[in-house]
C-alpha cells in the first residue's frame, strides 16, 4: 500500500454527527428479540393484528388498475387521493383541514425529523414532556437544540405551572396527547384548553405527535389541539399502529406557510414517500376497511391492556405502582425507588422476559426507577407468564435491597 | 376570535429553512407534464419499461411467505438479505463490499441528505462538479456549505487542474462519474485514477452518486471509484432507474466508521425504509429477473438515444452542439452564447415540446444557454416529433437575434 495514503476515517464530521451516540435502546431491543424472551420492549403491533389479506387484495387492484403512477416518480406532497382522505377524517374527528394542507411522510419519524430541520437551529429552546418519545428526542437532537423539560405530574404536561417567558422563548413544545409514548397517560380537555390558549399567547408552536388516538379503549378520544388551535399546531399522525409499521406512511398537518418549507425539506429529503404503500394506506381508508380493521385491534389490545393490568395487580409487590392508560400500546411502571431499572433489566431478561428501562425516555434527568411495557405485542397467555416473571424478579430485588440494608 | 392571539406564521424558522426556496424547476415539471406537451424535461423512466408484472408476481410471494416481517418495523440498516444481494452485485462489479458495509435508504436522495447531514457543517466546502444533479444540490445547500466548483472540461472533471489546498479543506467532492445527470458524459478510466490517488493523498471523501452505470449501451461502464479507493469514497447506488422509481430503494456503501454516523442519522430520519419495497428489490436481484430486465431496458433506450442523437443531427441549426452520451437517460445541448433557454422554454412550451433550461443544473454560475435532454421517457415518434419542434423553436430565435443585430 502507497505509504502516502492516509488511514481511514479521518474525515472531519459535522459538529451534529460528532455528537450521534449509537443507540443504547436498539441493542436492548435486539436482546429482547430473541425467540425465547417474552418482550414487552419493542413499540410493536401484534403480529396477529396485521391486515395481511386486506393488504395483499388491495396490492392486487393496485397492482391492476394503477400499477406506472405508482412504480413512477410521484409528486413531493404525497398522492393526492390520499391526502384527501387524511383531511377527510381529520375534518370528521373535528378540526378543518384542507388536503393542500397535508404533506404525506415516510412514516412520521420523517414528520418529526422535518419539522425539527425546519425550526431548530443550535442552540434554539425545545419544550418538551418527560419522559417523552425517544424517536422524536433523536430527530430534535440532530439539530442542537436545548432541550427545556415542561412542568408536568402524573396526569401530563400542566400548562398553569409554564412560564410565559419560557414559552415565548422557545420554537416549538413537542407533546403526545393521546396514550403517550411511554406512559399512556393522556391529557385532559381543561389542560389542552389551557395549553393552546396560553401558546398562542405567546406565539408558541405546538408539535402535536398523535400516532395512538385512534386506539381508544375506553371513553372517547379527547378533541386534538389541532382542532382547537390549527393555527398554532403542527399536527403528525401514522398509519404505523392502526395499518402496519412496515408501509412507513405518516403524515403531519401544519399551517400554510410552515407546510410550504416542510414541503421543500422532503423533497431534498427522498423526494416522495413510496407510491405504493401511499395507495395501500389509501385503498384501506376508503372503503371502511380501515374502520372494519380498527374495531378489531381495538377490542384485541383493549383485552390485553386489561389483562396486564390485572397481572400487574396480581404479582406486584407492595412500592411499585403504574398508569391505567385509556388507549394506545404502552403502560409505565414506577418501581420504588433505589431499583434501578437498567440493571433490573439483566434479571429480568436471565428470566426470559424484557422490558425497556425508563431513563431511555427522558431527554433531561432520567428517571432510573421507572420502566415501560407494551402490551399489544406479547399474546395473552406471554402476558401472564411475563408479568409473573417480571414480578419475581423485582422481589428479588427488593430482598436483596432489604439484606443489604440490614447488614449495612 | 380573542384580540390577543397573534397572526399566524409568526414562528422563527432555523436559519437553513429561512434559505429554502421553492424550485422553479417543480414548477416548470408540472407545465411539462401536461398530456399536450412532449416532455424531454423529466429525469423519468419509461412508462413501458417498468417492470409490473415482475413485480406483481415478486408482491405476490411476499405477502403469500413473509408478509409480517414485510409490516413490521425493520432493521434501520435495511432487509439483510437486500444488503448482501446488493454487496455481491457490486462484488461482482469489482469492488469488494461486505454487506454490513450497505446501508438501504429511502431513494438514493435520501442517501444524498444523510451525507450531507453527517458531514456537512454551515461553511463546509463542498467541491461540485458544475452542471450537476439537482437533487444533490438541494441535499446539500440545506446543511449550508460553500460550495465550490471543480475544474472541468468537455470530458468531466479535471483532477490535474484540482489544487491540493482546496481538496484539502473541502468536506467532501460529490461527482457522478457515469453518464453524469444533466449532461450524460463519463469519467475516463485516466481521469478516476488520478481523481482517487489525488483525493487519497489529500484526505478528500469522493461521494460517487451512481445512480445510472448500468444503463450502458456501448462499450462498458469504467470501474467506480469505490473498487479503485473503497477507505476514500461513499458510493451511493439506487433501483429508481433499473426497477422503479416508486419503490424509493437505494443504498450507501461507506467506510465503517462513517456508516455507523449514517445509520444512527438514517434511523432520526425515518426509522427504515419500507420492508415490502425492499423485498420487491430484492425479489427481481436474486432470481435473474433484474438482469433480464435490465438487458431489455438497454436495448430500448439504446436505440430511443440513437434516434435523439440522429435527430438532433438532422434539425438543429449550425451552432448547436450535445453530448454523446453512452448510457444513462440525458443528454445535453449547447445554444449558441447569447441564447437564454430559460426563455426558450416558452418559445418550445408552445410548440408542444419541453425540456430542462440548464441553469437550474448549475450550483455555481448558471450558464444560460444549455438545455438537459431526456430521451428515455418519450417514444420514438415522441422523440421525432419533438426534436424537430424544438429545432424549429430554435431557429426562430436564432432568425430574431439575427434580425435584432441587423436592426441594431
Amino acid at each position: 500500500m502507497d505509504r502516502h495514503l492516509p488511514p481511514a476515517g479521518r474525515w472531519q464530521l459535522a459538529a451534529r454527527a460528532q455528537r450521534m451516540q449509537p443507540s443504547a435502546l436498539r441493542e436492548l431491543l435486539k436482546v429482547a428479540e430473541r425467540p425465547d424472551i417474552i418482550s414487552f420492549a419493542g413499540g410493536l403491533p401484534s403480529p396477529y393484528a396485521l391486515p395481511v389479506e386486506r393488504l395483499h387484495a388491495a396490492m392486487d387492484r393496485i397492482l391492476r388498475r394503477d400499477a406506472v403512477s405508482a412504480l413512477q416518480y410521484g409528486p413531493s406532497e404525497g398522492y393526492l387521493p390520499l391526502r384527501e382522505a387524511i383531511a377527510a377524517r381529520l375534518t370528521r374527528q373535528g378540526a378543518a383541514v384542507h388536503p393542500s394542507q397535508v404533506l404525506v411522510t415516510t412514516g412520521s419519524q420523517q414528520a418529526l425529523d422535518l419539522v425539527a430541520r425546519v425550526l431548530v437551529d443550535p442552540g434554539s429552546r425545545v419544550l418538551i414532556e418527560t419522559p417523552t418519545y425517544l424517536g422524536a428526542v433523536q430527530a430534535l437532537a440532530q439539530y442542537e437544540p436545548t432541550f427545556e423539560e415542561v412542568p408536568a405530574d402524573a396526569a401530563g404536561l400542566a400548562p398553569e405551572r409554564m412560564s410565559d417567558a419560557s414559552m415565548r422563548r422557545a420554537r416549538l413544545l413537542y407533546t403526545q396527547p393521546n396514550f403517550q409514548n411511554p406512559t399512556g397517560r393522556t391529557l385532559s380537555i381543561e389542560r389542552r384548553i389551557a395549553l393552546v390558549s396560553k401558546a398562542a399567547r405567546n406565539d408558541l408552536l405546538l408539535v402535536e405527535d398523535d400516532p395512538y388516538g385512534e386506539l381508544v379503549y375506553s371513553g372517547v378520544t379527547p378533541p386534538s389541539l389541532l382542532s382547537m388551535a390549527p393555527d398554532h399546531v403542527v399536527h403528525l399522525g401514522s398509519f404505523s399502529k392502526v395499518i402496519a409499521p412496515g408501509l412507513r406512511v405518516g403524515y403531519v398537518v401544519a399551517p400554510d406557510e410552515l407546510l410550504a418549507k416542510l414541503l421543500q425539506a422532503k423533497q431534498a429529503s427522498d423526494l416522495h414517500t413510496t407510491g405504493i404503500t401511499q395507495r395501500l394506506a389509501h385503498a384501506l381508508l376508503i372503503d371502511g376497511e380501515y374502520d372494519a380493521h380498527l374495531e378489531a385491534i381495538r377490542l384485541r389490545y383493549r383485552a390485553q391492556c386489561a389483562l396486564m393490568l390485572g397481572c400487574l395487580a396480581e404479582h406486584m409487590p407492595e412500592g411499585v405502582s403504574w398508569t391505567r392508560p385509556s388507549g394506545g400500546m404502552f403502560l409505565w411502571v414506577t418501581l420504588p425507588a433505589g431499583i434501578d431499572s437498567a440493571s433490573l433489566f439483566e434479571d429480568a431478561l436471565a428470566r426470559g422476559v424484557a422490558f425497556i428501562p425508563g431513563a431511555s425516555f427522558h431527554a433531561v434527568a432520567p428517571r432510573s426507577n421507572t420502566m415501560r411495557l407494551t402490551f399489544t405485542t406479547a399474546t395473552p397467555s406471554q402476558i401472564e407468564t411475563g408479568i409473573s416473571r417480571l414480578a419475581q424478579a423485582i422481589k428479588a430485588r427488593l430482598t436483596k435491597a432489604e439484606a443489604c440494608a440490614i447488614v449495612s
